[in-house]
């Protein structure tokens, strides 16, 4: 039988980059002690009170159909937050609830650009950009985040790479898997950047609770962006709830409309439990978020300070988000041969980064998802498998 | 700022066929006593032991990230549940977890019919199944089922309708608004349509565990029809959960990977907790959705006789689903005119069908999620409503 031909587009090698956590799944289901460092699944247990509130909007019937763009409270408390961090007046309206960043992604592109347009992406980016874009038809034209810049952006990469068909420009920080977070001169200079070029800035802020170096500047605080300026984020990474599936769009009014039509025929609105559970994490406070962003700076020094005077490798010091990147190229391997050579004789599982483009080849991303005590071990065994053999 | 040219794709006259509801709920909201028919909202409490599964597994942490095409585990249940009903071998491989029907018929779509491509879809049809083709780029090529055949598919129009572009023909049995089920021997006839021109069977069984007149029958229970049929179901009526936004796919497995990989960009897995309620559905015996068929039967038997000597008035005993088609042509009043009458006059609301396509107008769609006392009292108001002024 024969397919669209978007199951060509929506199949890149970003869909394989889980691979080696499969791989690692398996052996640990097997029996062996494996350190599981490959995904961004938080270890932490998300905050009691948000459990609980969705446990009694559960058991409180809480179980029917919902408004395609979330409750309107749940609007208005993702816009409230967001107005009080940004300091940009923030109407219910412009926000949107989907099932997850993922989900905030994949819609906001489907709105923005189509068969034709490019969006201009700096690589390495995030496994799934290349196949959301791919599904909304569009191409992805990526400018290379160099590693001695620290991964951080080329202005004038942008400039080199605009085209006429170019229709968003998609950032991400704090970024992954780099754990670079921009200045505010360097969104500053994106922002005009969009401007210039009437583009979209389409800004992944999954991690913004996790900006350790400096703060998290996000595009649309800036003046004359909010118009252009397309937010994604969610509960996942700061609330450790990725199983909520619950994320967000912030955009101009007239973008939540498209995306209200969209999420209609897409998915017919979210569970209402869930928008309750994620009430309460938006509204209350969590001493918790702040102590989950603690843990990762911390385990992030942890895993550099033992790592940093191990001949062959490179580990730098995270700004932001919750992986440490390894640049193995020192110890002429690949970042294949090493990552699976460590998950088969070592039993820890990271990954290779090659997936997440060009400029990230020869580089592992650690996840810093493990007690401080796991992640002691894997540096330790990551440095004997870096020995010569 | 300029869009993609998705937006106008998904924009059709099905995205407004809820405008009725809205209002509705707005009245509600000022203190009038509004007897709400508009959506399919199952009424009934949900079975404990769903929502107890839930409960506990949020509480035990199941929080997490989940695989792209939903737990080995629940696959394997849909399957069993499937292969039981149909007798067809239906390996868990064949499965794929979405966040309810709508999410399956939309990535469904995705993957089978691009620009250019034609979808045959009676109508009418649920609203919103053309924004699901127009999402995809496919144009929906409607045959019509007529009131005159008790709204039941005339094999002779789907030969009529099909081009060298014709991909999908897009069916849904019980089905929403008309309550017609299809006999085994119309299956029969569309099967032998879609198999003679190299057709995918795209079956909407949503309603499946509510048809009351005679037994479902699935199109992939017909021989040469698995590797061509692609069944989207979900728990939302069966279950009384539309809240769990818990649905799937089952295709061949080709199919499977294909979709595996759009979710994987599109949502990023589900939440692990309502799968994990889902699997309570779907392998305990749960008394409970024999109940609620009995009751929507029950309730269409009431509407329809209080209705049946109602001059101007033709209701339809439905043979299956949730809800009952009011022809009121006899009225004199286009079915627009009515409804809003109805509900501003009387406090009753139900959905003017004209939005489900050309052959429902002058019809309503009333739904029988609500206790037999209300779905009596609004018979009476609708009956009154009916008088000539
Ligand atoms: C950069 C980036 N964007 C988006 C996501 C998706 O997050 P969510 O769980 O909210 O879908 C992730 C998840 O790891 C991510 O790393
Ligand atoms: C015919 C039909 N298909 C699909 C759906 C979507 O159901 P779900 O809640 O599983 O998304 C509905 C919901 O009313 C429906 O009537």
């Amino acid at each position: 039988m024969r397919f669209s031909p978007l199951v060509d587009r929506i199949s890149g090698k970003g869909s394989d980059a889980w691979s080696i956590h499969w791989r690692a799944r398996e052996l640990a289901r097997q029996g062996r002690d494996v350190i599981m460092l490959t995904v961004g699944d938080p270890d932490m247990p998300p905050p009691a009170r948000v459990i609980e509130a969705a446990v009694e909007s559960l058991r409180a019937g809480r179980t029917t159909y919902s408004p395609m763009a979330g409750y309107p409270e749940v609007r208005a408390a993702i816009a409230a937050r967001h107005a009080e961090r940004t300091g940009v007046p923030t109407p219910a309206d412009d926000v949107v609830v989907v099932p997850g960043a993922q989900a905030g992604l994949y819609c906001a592109m489907q709105c923005l650009a189509g068969p034709g347009d490019e969006v201009i992406a700096p690589e390495p980016m995030y496994a799934t950009y290349g196949a959301v874009a791919g599904a909304a038809g569009a191409s992805i034209v990526n400018v290379a985040l160099r590693p001695e810049r620290g991964f951080h952006l080329d202005p004038d990469d942008l400039e080199r790479a605009v085209t006429p068909r170019t229709r968003v420009l998609w950032l991400n920080s704090p970024h992954n898997p780099t754990g670079a977070v921009m200045t505010r001169a360097e969104v500053e200079a994106a922002a005009e950047f969009c401007r210039r070029h009437d583009l979209w800035l389409l800004s992944d802020e999954v991690y913004a609770d996790l900006a350790y170096a400096g703060p998290h500047v996000s595009p649309r605080s800036l003046p004359g962006m909010a118009e252009r300026t397309v937010v994604v984020s969610s509960l996942s990474k700061s609330h450790a709830v990725p199983g909520f599936r619950f994320g967000w769009i912030i955009g101009p009014a007239e973008l939540a409309g498209h995306l209200s039509r969209l999420v209609l025929c897409m998915l017919y609105g979210g569970p209402p439990f869930i928008q309750d559970g994620a009430l309460a994490a938006l509204t209350a406070d969590c001493p918790e978020v702040g102590e989950m962003a603690e843990a990762y700076r911390r385990r992030a020094g942890i895993m550099v300070s033992l790592l940093e005077n191990v001949p062959g490798l490179r580990a730098s010091r995270p700004e932001g988000g919750m992986f440490v990147l390894l640049d193995v190229r020192g110890t002429g391997r690949t970042s294949d041969e090493f990552a699976y050579g460590l998950l088969e004789g070592q039993g820890v599982a990271v990954l290779p980064c090659d997936g997440f483009g060009p400029s990230a080849a020869g580089h592992l991303r650690i996840s810093l998802a493990a007690p401080d005590g796991r992640i002691e071990e894997a540096a330790r065994r990551i440095a004997e498998h870096a020995a010569p053999a």
